[in-house]
C-alpha cells in the first residue's frame, strides 16, 4: 500500500521529522519502517539532525529532507526550443541552458544536444561531490507513462514510439521520466508556484498547442493511455478552420498560437489593423505576442481577437469546470501573456456559463512561475520518480 | 495511510484471505493487522473459515467476508418515485418496495416514507438475527459529502440544506451515506454490473436530468464542492431552449427527459408524427419513451429526435474522452432505453471527434444494471461508509 517514496514524502512536506512519527502516521510496521528510513539515509535523500526533544526513554533523531544531496536535470523540450537546467532536490535552478533544437529536430538530434548539454553544465558547474540523481524531460504530446515513449503525438514527427527514456538514461546513467508538458507545467505550480495549496485543480496551457494538466487528490491524472487533458482538440465547430492535428475546428485552431498568428496576418493584410500591418512590415512575420501587444496599445482588431479567443476558451473551461469541479484553474503558456485581457474574458465565460456551486470559491489565476513551471515541474517529476 | 475498511477491502476483493497475506499486501505491523482483523471479526464482517494449506509453521485460518451477516438499506429518490431495497452486505436485493413519493414531496415527507418503509421491510422480512447496518441514499443533485445534506439542487425545492443524513441516522438508528444519483448508479456499474473491471470509467446518466459519475483510479471522484459531473447544465448554444435550472441552451434543455417529451409533443401536435399524435390522443400526454417506442416502429420525425439529441450528446461525452481519456462510457437512466440508435449516435460522435489514441480500445455501452444500478450502488455505498 505504501514505499519507501511515501516516507521521504511524509519527511518532505514535514508531515513526520522522527521516526515515532512516521509509525504513528503509517501504522506501517517498526521493522517496515527501519528498512525504509535506512534506504533514506544510505540514499543520502535524509540525513539526521540534531535529537528532538524527549518524550520519555531515549531522545529521538530529527530526521530531514535533504534538498541539496543530490543534483535533477530537468528538460523541457517545445516546439520553439528546448531548456535544460540542473536543480536541486527542491527543483530550484542551480545551472540552465537553453538550446536551440526543438521538437522539428526529431528526437536523436533533440536528445544528443540534452546529453551534450548535461555534461557540459555537470562539469562546468561547482558541483562538490553532488552527482545527477534523476532526469526529468516533457515534450509537447502525449506520453505513454508504461514506456517513456512518445505515443502517437500530432505535433512531433519522427518522435513516435521513439525510446526516449531508455535512450537518455543510457546516455547519462540515471533514472529519467518522460511526461507531458502540460502535466510538468502543472508539476511545477503545484510545488513551487500559485497553485501551492490545491490538491485539485487544473493546468491550461495556450502556446503553440493547447492542452490540460489535471491533478487530482495531489496527483496528476493523466487517463487510461496517457492522452488525458488534451483539450486543444475539441472540437467547437464541424466546419471551423483547418487544424495542425488534420481535423477541422478544434479549439486550437481558433485559439494556438499559430492560429493567433494567421488572424494577425489576416487582419495585418486586409487593412484591418494598421498596427500589425506595421509590424508585419517592420519585421516580414506576425506572432500571437504581437497581437497581445496591438491589443494593450489600444489596436480594435487586435483586441477583439483576444476577446474572441477568450470566450471560446472560456467556453470549452466552463464545460470542463462543470465537469470536474475543480479548486482552481491556473491560466499559462506563452499566449497567457495576452495576460489580463484574456483572464478577463475567461472568467467571465466561466463564472456565467458554470454551476454557480462550482464557481462559488473558484479562484481563476495565471500561471505564477512562468517560463520556470517547466524545469521546476520536471524536476520534481524527476526527484518523485527516482525514488518512487 | 489505511484504516479497518482497507483491510475488509483486501479480504472482500480475495486479494488477501489469511493473516500473512494482509500482513504482505500491507506492509502493516503485525499489531495492527490483528488489531484491525479483530475488529472486522467482531463486528461480524470477517468470519474464519477452515484452516488454509500450510506454508511451514501452524496452517493460518482463512478470512472471508460475510456478506449475509447484515442488512444494507438502500433508497433512490427520484423525480417520479423512490426505490427502497433491504440487500446483503454484498448489494444483492433481499427485499424491495417502490414507493409513490419523489423529490416534489419534499424531504420530510419523502424521508419518512422511507423510514416507514424500512421498518416494514425489516419487520416483514425473515431476516434471523441479521440487523440493520447502514444506509445508502441517492438524491438527485449536488450534496456536500462532509454534511451529508444537498447542496444548491436545481430540481428539488425544499431539499436545499436539510440534513438527509442526520435525520434518517437518527429516526433508524444506522450510519447513513447521502450521494448524487449519478454516483450511486456509478457504483452499482462498478461493483456489479458492465464497468466490473474498469477503476476509470464515465457513468453517463440521461433521465429527467442528466449527469455523470467519474471514477478515478478506482474511486468517484466528486470535486472540491461535490458537482463534479454536472454535465446536464454544459451550455450547448447561448440561444438555445430554456432550462429548468433557469438558464438556456443547457444540454439538459435538449436531450433531458422533460426536453424529449416536450419535442414529442411539438411534433404530435404539428401533424409532423402521426405515432406520436395517436398516443398523445390515446394517453392525454407524451413521454421520452413514447419517443423511442415510435423511432423503434419507424416514426421519422422521431428518429430524427433521438438521432439529433444522440448527437448532442455524443458532443459532449467526446469532449470528456478527449478531457479525461477514461478507459469506459456507461450510458444509462430512463432515456436511455431508447437503446442502440442512441447508442449509435454517440459512439459515431465520439469516435469521430476525439482523439484516436483516447477512444482506440473506449468501448461505449449501455448500462447493464438499468434499475437495478441505483439500490446496489446505494447498498454498496452504505457498506463502504459503514465499514471505514
Amino acid at each position: 500500500m505504501s514505499g519507501p517514496g511515501d516516507v521521504l514524502e511524509l519527511i518532505r512536506q514535514g508531515r513526520a521529522s522522527t521516526r515515532g512519527q512516521v509509525l504513528e502516521v503509517t501504522g506501517l510496521s517498526r521493522m517496515t519502517v527501519a528498512q525504509r528510513i535506512d534506504a533514506l539515509l544510505t540514499a543520502g535523500l535524509v540525513v539526521e539532525g540534531p535529537a528532538a526533544a524527549s518524550t520519555g526513554g531515549r531522545r529521538p533523531r530529527r530526521l530531514r529532507f535533504n534538498v541539496g544531496h543530490a543534483l535533477v536535470l530537468a528538460a523541457t523540450v517545445d516546439t520553439t526550443h528546448t531548456q535544460v537546467a540542473l536543480t536541486d532536490l527542491a527543483g530550484r535552478t542551480v545551472a540552465e541552458h537553453h538550446l536551440d533544437v526543438a521538437v522539428a529536430d526529431g528526437p536523436s538530434s533533440t536528445l544528443d544536444a540534452i546529453g551534450a548539454c548535461a555534461r557540459r553544465l555537470v562539469e562546468q558547474g561547482d558541483l562538490g561531490d553532488r552527482s545527477l540523481c534523476g532526469i526529468g524531460i516533457s515534450v509537447p504530446g502525449p506520453v505513454d507513462p508504461g514506456t517513456g515513449r512518445p505515443s502517437q503525438p500530432p505535433i512531433m514527427p519522427g518522435w513516435d514510439g521513439y525510446p526516449v527514456r531508455d535512450a537518455v538514461s543510457r546516455d547519462l546513467g540515471c533514472p529519467v521520466v518522460l511526461d507531458n508538458d502540460v502535466n510538468v507545467l502543472a508539476v511545477g505550480e503545484q510545488h513551487a508556484g500559485v497553485a501551492r495549496n490545491a490538491r485539485d485543480f487544473l493546468y491550461v496551457k495556450i502556446g503553440t498547442g493547447i492542452g490540460c494538466g489535471i491533478v487530482v487528490g495531489g496527483r496528476v491524472y493523466r487517463g487510461v493511455a496517457g492522452t488525458a487533458g488534451d483539450i486543444g482538440h475539441i472540437k467547437l465547430d464541424d466546419y471551423g478552420p483547418a487544424c495542425a492535428c488534420g481535423e477541422v475546428g478544434c479549439l486550437e485552431a481558433y485559439f494556438g498560437g499559430a492560429a493567433l498568428a494567421r488572424d494577425a496576418l489576416t487582419l495585418a493584410r486586409s487593412g484591418r489593423s494598421n498596427m500589425l500591418a506595421a509590424t508585419l512590415e517592420e519585421r516580414g512575420r506576425l506572432t500571437a505576442s504581437d497581437v497581445g501587444g496591438a491589443a494593450a496599445a489600444g489596436d480594435f482588431a487586435a483586441a477583439n481577437l483576444v476577446r474572441e479567443g477568450g470566450r471560446r476558451l472560456g467556453h470549452v473551461i466552463a464545460s470542463l469546470v462543470s465537469f470536474l469541479n475543480p479548486g482552481m484553474v491556473v491560466i499559462g503558456g506563452g499566449v497567457s501573456r495576452l495576460g489580463h485581457p484574456l483572464l478577463a474574458e475567461v472568467r467571465s465565460s466561466v463564472y456565467r456559463r458554470s454551476l454557480p456551486l462550482a464557481t462559488g470559491n473558484l479562484p481563476i489565476v495565471l500561471s505564477e512561475l512562468g517560463d520556470l513551471a517547466g524545469v521546476t515541474g520536471a524536476a520534481w517529476s524527476a526527484t518523485d520518480h527516482t525514488f518512487n
